[in-house]
């Protein structure tokens, strides 16, 4: 059954967070969502695809896990410019045939992960799609005037850290794509199904201004941080021993590093701090770890136990694993 | 040639709007852009949908024209409110195969649409397509605190007004539909391939205080008249004769009724005002016409001259012409 406009506004008016509503208005049902900021913030916008085939197969993720990480991809960009969300619109093209079962199970996983973070889901756009599931949502947040933080303010001599563990999608994507899985888990895997965004961790640095420059891990360790490198003008040496490998199952087998170094789509944070202040090893919770230097030779460096360097290519999310899914 | 990420960026970078920057202090390029608003504003955010076979078909619609309608449609969302739009964000998944020629026109023809309205493209995503061409364009607009015009506040006894002239896109696409005509020129049907969202008579009557309610014709006539309707409780009187037709070719042969009435993608304003002051017979150059009465009736019904009433249904752009497109 195709979602109508109707039944996505009333799917929106019956469920939509009720968290920040007095920023809201008007909007639902409008031409328009009419959104009030906080007192001197500014407005960030982001938009992100999620495509079946490309973002996710409806073989693999289920429907709900599929709706988080829709709107988990959103929020995750909120808070590597170290914002609050305030409010998410989703364009949602469903194929004629689709259960309605899947449609309610989507809406479910990303209303959860929305009212976890106290915002709504407040308009959006409907079609019936040709081919495939198609959604794509903005997320709409705000941060104190003149405090996003850019991927453009590392400084040689600062450290690079990163939170929480890395590479677990790419272990989880590999094991899919390779075959030697049909199906993974959940419990083994819950950060590729239900990555939760580094949304306090992210306000936290930016609060205390302690991030010269940030990005989320979206499209994998060594890609963006030659993002950060790139538009900051700057290179990086990373200690091969000090990147966080996720571990995977009731063995917590660590991943292969390649994974943890390439692998796209863990969402965690990745930003840049002068050495001093020190950055404490856990905030709002959630693991940091150092994980090397910014320098001023243009260049991504890898560094092992045995002081052998290995000079890094961005390999990239897209040429390592997206291309076949 | 498949659009890398990199090459949209490039794209906006170079050939972006330039009109409003320094509302915009990072973005191009960071994991979300960061806008200022107006002092004493608040946001308007819009999300549209153009799907191939669903919102136009690349035998039929120039890739300019696609370009200019994707954005054409978030702006009409935007006049309808009485706001101004600030930026634009576009989501585009791309099939590997499609001509890089096919992506300049498409975006030739968007950014040209920007530039008119000194509005800038600032970001999106990008994604490989794995059947036909996906955008979703997002518009972020503002209106001073309060001032946005909603559906909502039609009050019996408000004429109903709307701008230009109608049936026009309905019209082109019933001759392609029908089989009638493999193609439809440019020239017969100017706002079917590029309509001119009505910015500037969306301000005037919001800087006057003029519209009690307000919404674009994308959905027809009797579709958008009926949300107006739902949203504030009322229902309609139209007076048939009062429609304005849109003509057609050297001819100037006005369309049927019933595309004027029902038929969608003319994204002209609809909206309701109190019948005293007068509102002016043309607002910044464009048309607008007096078509009916706001009535106590939860109705909307249709005047013809000889005194016949009729009940309208909002038979909906849906179920007229998108379905098979």
């Amino acid at each position: 059954m195709p979602l109508s406009e109707k039944l996505l506004i009333e799917h929106i008016r019956r469920r939509a967070g009720r968290g920040k509503r007095s920023r809201i208005p008007a909007g639902i049902g409008d031409d328009c969502a009419v959104i009030r900021l906080p007192p001197r913030h500014e407005a960030l916008v982001t938009t992100d695809f999620s495509l079946e085939g490309v973002h996710f197969r409806r073989e693999w993720h289920p429907p709900d896990a599929v709706g988080h990480r829709c709107l988990a991809r959103g929020l995750s960009d909120i808070a590597a410019m170290g914002g609050e969300p305030i409010a998410a619109f989703l364009s949602l093209a469903l194929p004629a045939k689709l259960p309605q079962s899947w449609v309610n199970r989507f809406f479910q996983g990303l209303l959860n992960l929305a009212h976890q973070f106290q915002m709504s889901l407040v308009g959006g756009d409907t079609a019936e799609s040709p081919n495939g599931i198609l959604a794509d949502i903005v997320v709409l947040g705000s941060v104190p005037r003149g405090k996003a933080i850019l991927r453009s303010g590392a400084r040689p001599g600062d450290r690079v850290y990163v939170t929480g563990e890395l590479g677990s999608s790419a272990t989880a994507l590999d094991q899919l794509f390779s075959g030697r899985k049909k199906k993974v888990s959940v419990t083994d895997f819950p950060r590729h199904f239900f990555p939760v965004p580094r949304l306090d961790a992210g306000c936290f640095l930016r609060e205390n201004n302690l991030a010269s420059s940030m990005i989320d891990t979206s499209d994998g360790l060594t890609t963006d941080l030659s993002h950060i490198c790139e538009e900051s003008g700057v290179g990086a040496m990373l200690n091969a021993a000090a990147i966080p490998r996720a571990v995977i199952g009731a063995a917590r087998t660590p991943v292969d590093l390649k994974f943890a170094l390439h692998g796209g789509e863990d969402y965690e944070l990745l930003f840049t701090a002068s050495p001093r202040p020190k950055i404490p090893p856990r905030i709002k919770g959630v693991r940091v770890s150092d994980i090397g230097v910014i320098t001023r030779k243009q260049k991504l460096q890898l560094i092992y136990p045995d002081q052998r360097v290995e000079t890094l290519e961005a390999q990239g999310w897209q040429h390592f694993a997206r291309k076949s899914m």
